[in-house]
């Protein structure tokens, strides 16, 4: 299936992959809580993810949902698995000193056999697996040892399927789409509010239908647009504010294109008049390194290779980046499109596999400037398969 | 000061009532990782809360942020106070499976004379505060006695500040533009991702100058638009596909006006030509449920009594409502725009005060349709003073 849904089929294989790893980490059970990784196993796919919520998965049988119940009861329009049996509990837990959700989950497994001795992995970096939560089934079920699953799924994630990479493709077809939009609507006095409003539009709209008669409708993006402008060039992670574009300025646009929850990240430094000279070699040198660190972006290599050839040309001009150059990428759920897995950096040496998919950054934040260039890729044999379409230079806009 | 950003004496009066509270709750000290309390106490804004963040708030001396080093460079140009020596983590320790930044965070912290006996609080139900950066901090810092803070700052941010009802005002406006700009967009044969885009357009657009002279800048909502249409009317939480709205058809829209951090969510149900009479029927009855649930919302009653009040009008039309009418609301950063303290159900005892703000929301899910309509609104003595600005009805739309 070349788009639409996931197949149960290939959720299944999933599952067995990750059930795999369980054996290998000698766990008898596993509680997911990452909503990413719960939607790679089963499907489901809503904004519920703010109250606790886990796919509990033991070594054998069918794995459970458990949710708040107005979630369980809709549970089936998305998940195409585990949606028959789902574990919702009372409102009346939600959001209360006094006790919480965790309590009535643990309990529910202990009735249905699952508080036995054993090894049993939790998330402990999950963003929406809370302590509250950890020590609610730490103390609901004193059978179980508790281990840490130090990101077990999200392992399993790293390498994608043929179906993968197609919605990762369309994914970046809507990421090239939402940047021309950016680019276009930068103007001399556009508040960055504005521009954030066409780019978020066109993210959601996605791409129209093209000669070949496909389309590709966007998902909400893991992360709102970010817009590194003026003074806060030099500072990632900043949204938008009302503050005018002025021509004479820079700015680094970070966004994202989404297709059912898979994610194509990218950036681009838009200079609204002529660059200054700094921010003009910096441009300069940081793309000429991207590309060689594209260039080693195959399978054998490691994450180390690909810093030493960024490194490399950054050496020539007399640079360095002390942050990570990219990671891996896939389903993202707010509030990161990342995987928490492999790090493009020189002491990651993971081997590089084919359709492995990473962002990679290339993100230089001087004093008062800055400049970002940015790909999502795919490692192919020949050296990173790009899934967007941008140019890749400082994008210079002229002013009529 | 009406608009623009909050001044640095309401943050010293905001931290000081803080202290108070723990003092009451026998604290020394205090872990804040909510990305809403620590921009209600330090102003610090950015989306830097996917890798972990706290804000070591210690009964006497300066508060302390603590953050990834990329993202403590800049926190100056957000945060107004605890920005001149900010905690910054080096970049080797994000997402790795054999450490973490809390690590480092607590061993600095004990190099400063911070890790001497006492009590700490620690947001078990915060969604970053993960279970990893708990560990860290009880391994690293074992002189400490860590205590469930219950969500102490949230329940201080509960009753507002002349400055932040302006806030929410402003919030409101926003609210009402995107939902007027909704329910212009909604046409037989829309795609509902090109809705969310015109949605989200609106949203960051903000209000555009009026005959007073004011515009209000929209900042980027704590949730995406939700959609519960056709089928999936009766499932809260679910966001937007591609499907196209047909004449015939009804949608629940839920959405938020945000300004500067501030939320004000609103609900209301569109019917694309006549509604069928089942729908008709429960959305008289939900609106004359809301409309007295509204006037008990004053200073003195509980959210028990507000929930009386829906109840005694749902009972006469044979229907109930399991979970909650409303929480309160303020500042909010993805994944949710409440505030986790009061919630409007039936034990829920706290004392209404003025200019407590909630959100009120009256969502009947049926089987196989659905009737949403909410209002955020401030407690005031003569009931519900309502933010936002929208027919309180179902929204009848016909096709041309």
């Amino acid at each position: 299936m070349l788009d639409g849904l996931v197949t149960g089929a290939e959720l299944d294989t999933r599952l067995e992959r990750v059930r795999q790893a369980m054996r290998e980490a000698e766990l008898d059970a596993l509680i997911v809580a990452d909503p990413a990784n719960i939607f790679y196993l089963s499907g489901y796919n809503a904004w519920s993810f703010y109250t606790p919520q886990i796919l509990f998965v033991p070594l054998t049988g069918t794995p459970i949902l458990a949710m708040r119940e107005m979630d369980a009861l809709g549970a089936h329009r998305t998940a195409i698995r585990y949606a028959d049996d789902v574990l919702g509990y009372p409102e009346r837990l939600v959001h209360r000193p006094d006790t919480h959700p965790m309590v009535w989950v643990a309990q529910v497994l202990r009735e249905r056999g699952y508080a036995t001795p054993g090894r049993v992995g939790f998330e402990g970096d999950a963003h929406f697996f809370a302590v509250r939560s950890y020590l609610a089934l730490r103390d609901g079920a004193p059978e179980w040892t508790l281990v840490e699953s130090r990101e077990l799924v999200n392992w399993v994630r790293l390498v994608k399927s043929d179906f993968e990479i197609g919605e990762m493709r369309r994914a970046g077809r809507v990421a090239s789409e939402a940047m021309r939009c950016a680019v276009e609507l930068i103007e001399d006095g556009r508040p960055l509010n504005e521009l954030a409003a066409g780019v978020m539009a066109a993210q959601a709209r996605g791409v129209p239908e093209d000669e070949g008669g496909e389309s590709v409708d966007g998902d909400y993006p893991a992360i709102v647009p970010m817009f590194l402008y003026g003074d806060g060039a030099d500072t990632p992670h900043l949204t938008w504010t009302a503050e005018r574009f002025v021509r004479g300025e820079a700015m680094s646009i970070e966004l994202a294109g989404a297709h059912h929850r898979y994610h194509a990240p990218l950036a681009r430094t838009v200079s609204l008049g002529a660059p200054s000279r700094d921010l003009d070699r910096l441009a300069g040198a940081t793309v000429e390194g991207l590309n060689a660190a594209l260039a080693e972006l195959k399978p054998g290599n490691t994450p180390a290779d690909v810093t030493a050839a960024w490194d490399a040309v950054l050496a020539r001009y007399d640079l360095e980046k002390k942050s990570r150059l990219g990671y891996s990428i896939g389903i993202g759920f707010p509030p990161d499109w990342g995987e928490r897995t492999v790090s493009i950096r020189a002491d990651d040496t993971t081997v590089l596999q084919e359709n492995m998919t990473f962002h990679v950054i290339a993100g230089m934040w001087m004093t008062g400037y800055g400049f970002e260039v940015s790909e999502s890729v795919r490692v192919a044999p020949g050296g990173a398969d790009v899934l967007t379409d941008a140019p890749r230079t400082l994008i210079i806009k002229e002013t009529p």
